[in-house]
């Protein structure tokens, strides 16, 4: 047979026999690539390293680095959980075992033997000892009928209502040691590879998710191919677990949820409403700065305000259903967002191109539905306060409003302590142009201003074809938090199809009607969504100008609350926020509660700060400081608490 | 027959033969009372004054300055209008003519005969000159079958009609000269009251107010007791005219409404959201000093959550109708109070005596349905923010509470230039405790503590029992904006009624579980109402720091354009708002135009002022005044701008 051409991800083709695999190609790339591959992409499915390759194909070797390689290692990682099980529980009879976002899952039925969390180390350490021996996961084709038979003799009823399920021709079987099961793959070459193990958690499932179906026990696990990456994985979970919005949400007094205002619409408590507003006040002003105009239109609309918009086609069934009147004569709509409101707007007079661009801002808070099992405290909720603002432009200054909203959201990111960020550029798919909406010239200089203008500023940019939405190019950034963790944050979005929509113009220099175009941008997003990153990126550490509480005087006895009142009043008289605690409680469970609370400064007095007049200041996990005259202590405040401009 | 027993309004008793009347009461008081006696009240009814009384009576006599008095009279005036119809059209049929808000109408059917406004002021002639003969008024009881009679040969059908729905021994006539009407009453004396009349507008109705019925023709009209009254009326009604808020809202683009959006729904356009933006500030600056919490609570609620309020059951089938899910599995309501949410935040965790009072404000939009004939600009909406706070409280701090509010109000008053208001206390009906809500000893102290706060902080109250809500007494305030018009504004409430229906607590000082009271407080009402009130009261002429635009820099001519730019960018950069005018235009045309915008500051620029480095100050309102330095602009901009503290 004749040689097969394989192209590798930088381009460059090589030729190889009839039959190779990916493990002959990793090798001759470098040995150190072989030692690391898991997995193979062929013409973008994912191969074990070992299955043939009978036709020319694109491929990528893939490793631990890869999502698609992570997955194969977390499914052979499933494979070895369950070799553990049949090895200790023997008769154990298998539901699946798939890979997930992080780690794996397998759900078995173990006969009624009670397991939890406390059979978790035996299981584990009998995957270690299974992967030392590092048998191979061996791929194999079985006719269905062969398949049936296996797992009749093993007597695994749920297998065998999945090969019920399955065509004849297409089912394969893996085995690695003395355990084989049903499964497509891919797999990684040998459990070898599996390093590091750690089983997380026992839970309860019902076999194919169907309440009717007998309970199953699932068993998490996550693996990596270094011990190092484990513990590194288990701090950074430790970490996020008290870093969590929702606890600290909570620990903090921010904000609530209450069953009968309904799930996924959060109650702002008053210390959450000082970060919100505070918040809200630092982006109206570098807003009015940049030129917007705030506007403030209705939480409803009228259900044509939607139809015109295309909204109520594209969304209507899946959304908060509409309002009826006790007439029935009309119909609303909880908005969704507000751009046809802004649209509206826009219409209410004649604009000239003098007048372009018009920046209508709004804090606007909009309604979308979403499923009860989706929410997830206030990254997933069902109403939530966009910081959005539509820009009308003519098509040539696109770059220059691009620039604008740029500087504005990275204003935000450094304001926020959000240093680590890239951007992707969103751009047509050019084999593909019927399907977009708006006019081809204007797309090509568009996506050519938004490239320039993130280029003027510096930004490190991924253009990806195809990624734009049909009614225009766009500019996403990708913030990383303190935790390494990546958020989408501040998209600035391209719109031909609104304006076309609801017909909107200006006139021209040249005395003719000209269509303008709209950008949509929030660098917030949503307050509710941004502010749980930024809860869980300072791990509730709010920069000073936030801080819902700021300072807290705390006399170290009840003889210093006159004077302790004072320093309270004084400052609350300087619009610093905070709390007395002239409670009759000893001072080292004052500082104890106030550390609980984080809030930035607390202010000690006693003997020697009356006779002085001064306060003993203690800054929020640093310990007792110096003492020094309350003006000072306010001068000094005033400096590192000026919100950022 | 015996005298019977009169009780005049300041509680002394006299005694009049028995089947005296009105007249002979008030002339038996004063002369002059006689002279502008219009009707009586006796017992709670108002009667002519010549009808007899037969038994013992509180009465009143009633003079144009009472609400009933003018009724009676605006009631007699549409029979003269009709009596006035009759002289001019025989034949005339006559529908129903009652007295209105501010004057009266009649609907009549002129048997196709055409009838506009140009046909107004020949009528009102016949009117004056029927009023000159001063005909009286003559009540009868009449039979059934006698009204029917009579009707029947003037070959009136829809009197006839109206006499069929009417019991035997109910039905009335009235007469004055040549003109009898089936009336019910009661009626001035004479038509010689009537010193001046207008006719003010012709419009169709129909029959019954059914629109399957025959079209009448309304005429609308005001009369006076002298000629002095209807000028200023007429001129006032100029006046208002030139200040609709409707109007002005849409010459200074303030807000605007879009049919795609909905009647009702108002859209607040860039100035006007300045203008909202800046009361909001205002407003939540006081509150904070005042020792409010800012919260922020979503706009819908599950449905359960208004049947825990009771506000479902009684007011959801006029409402909006729920909203509900794709998978119909919930349910809920566009928010039309905030209270609910609130006392959700105040159960968000155990609360003791020493934290109370707790104020949760919220600028908070709510959607209540209006029928779209009932929409009225800003003053009839269908959404609407409140400037809306509950205080929770515990029973015998209800006196401070309404003190701190009475100030807030006050100071609200006082800063928008309201000088001229009263207020009215609301007590329970002491004869009928059993409709009220909450404890009996309760309802005594607040209402002690409601008289208490208002006569501490000097207000002019009148008590008027019977007036409470069914779940507490209250304080409300009436403003006389600069046209003379009553304005309710700011009203106090007592409630003991959702903190039952939410099962609120506190833990008392004697370490049980206690109810809390809530009071319900919005100074300025609803925003979008009190913007309306407030355009109308100062015409669009905002105080300095409201005003959307604060100042117009205009340059003489292009010449002066840079340094006009350099003014307007060096004011803009010290927060002050305002536009500059470039264009190429007359500065005659610039000034003329900032006028109409009702700019408080116009600044001038030509030669001398670039020179000089100076601006020329124009007032609106006032022609031109001095030139001064930018920087002397600016400081006697700031002493001025200053927002009220």
């Amino acid at each position: 047979m004749s040689d097969i051409r394989i192209t590798l991800p930088d381009g460059t083709v090589k030729t190889y026999p009839h039959g190779t695999n990916g493990a002959a190609i990793a090798s001759s790339i470098s040995e150190g690539l072989a030692r690391v591959a898991l997995a193979i992409e062929v013409n973008g499915d994912v191969w074990d390293l070992g299955r043939p390759i009978e036709h020319d194909a694109a491929v990528k070797i893939l490793t631990w680095n890869d999502a698609n390689g992570k997955m194969a290692f977390w499914h052979s990682s499933a494979h070895l959980l369950a070799e553990a099980l049949e090895a200790l529980y023997p008769g154990v009879k298998f539901g699946t075992g798939p890979a997930v976002a992080n780690g794996f899952y397998y759900d078995v039925d173990l006969g009624g033997i009670p397991f939890g969390e406390e059979q978790l180390a035996a299981v584990e350490s009998k995957m270690k000892e299974l992967a030392k021996s590092n048998s191979t996961f061996e791929r194999r084709d079985v006719p269905k009928a062969e398949a049936l038979e296996f797992f009749t003799k093993k007597g695994d009823p749920y297998k065998i209502e999945l090969i019920d399920g399955l065509q004849d021709g297409a089912i394969t079987f893996y085995q690695q040691g003395n355990f084989t099961d049903l499964c497509k793959g891919p797999h990684i070459p040998g459990t070898g590879l599996i390093k590091a193990v750690k089983l997380t958690n026992v839970a309860g499932a019902y076999w194919r998710n169907n309440e009717n179906n007998k309970m199953l026990t699932r068993i998490y696990g996550i693996t990596f191919p270094k011990q190092k990456e484990l513990d590194e994985y288990l701090h950074l979970l430790e970490e996020a677990k008290k870093r969590d919005h929702r606890k600290l949400g909570r620990e903090l007094e921010l904000f609530a949820f209450s069953e009968r205002v309904g799930m996924g619409l959060p109650l702002w408590l008053p210390k959450g409403t000082i970060l919100r507003e505070r918040l809200e006040q630092f982006m109206r002003r570098a807003q009015i700065k940049a030129g917007y105009d705030p506007v403030v239109t209705p939480h409803i609309g009228s259900k044509s305000l939607y139809v015109t918009s295309g909204h109520y086609e594209k969304y209507g069934k899946d959304s908060f259903q509409p309002i009826r009147t006790p007439d029935e004569g009309e119909e609303f709509l909880l908005k969704p967002m507000n751009c046809p409101h802004h649209c509206e707007i826009y219409k209410t007079k004649p604009r000239s191109y003098r007048d372009l661009p018009i920046r209508l801002a709004e804090f606007g808070t909009v309604y979308r539905y979403e499923q009860s099992g989706e929410l997830h405290g206030l990254t997933r909720v069902r109403g939530f306060t966009q910081d959005d603002a539509h820009i009308f432009c003519r098509p040539e200054q696109v770059k220059e409003e691009f620039v604008k909203v740029i500087d504005l959201v990275l204003h935000v990111f450094k304001s926020l302590g959000f240093e680590n960020y890239t951007a992707q550029v969103s751009l047509r798919d050019p084999a593909n142009k019927a399907k977009y909406i708006g006019q081809d010239h204007l797309w090509d200089q568009a996506e050519r201003q938004i490239q320039e203008a993130a280029d003027e500023r510096g930004l490190k940019t991924v253009a990806v074809q195809g990624e734009a939405a049909f009614y225009g190019p766009k500019l996403d950034f990708m913030v990383k938090d303190a935790l390494g963790r990546s958020w989408q944050l501040g998209t600035i979005q391209v719109d031909y199809n609104l304006p076309e929509r609801f017909e909107l113009e200006y006139v021209g220099s040249d005395n003719q009607k000209h269509r303008p175009v709209m950008l949509h941008r929030a660098p917030f997003g949503s307050l509710e969504r941004f502010i749980a990153v930024l809860i869980e990126h300072c791990a509730g550490n709010f920069p000073l100008w936030l801080a819902p509480d700021q300072i807290a005087v705390l006399p170290i006895s009840e003889r210093f609350n006159d004077y302790a009142k004072l320093v309270y009043e004084t400052l609350k008289g300087q619009d610093i926020r905070g709390l007395l605690d002239d409670r009759d409680e000893k001072i080292g469970r004052k500082i104890r509660d106030a550390e609980t609370k984080k809030i930035p400064y607390m202010l000690i007095v006693g003997e020697k700060e009356v006779a002085e007049q001064k306060v003993a200041i203690r800054q929020h996990g640093q310990g007792e400081q110096d003492s020094v005259l309350l003006s000072d202590f306010v001068d000094r405040f005033r400096l590192e608490c000026a919100a950022p401009n």
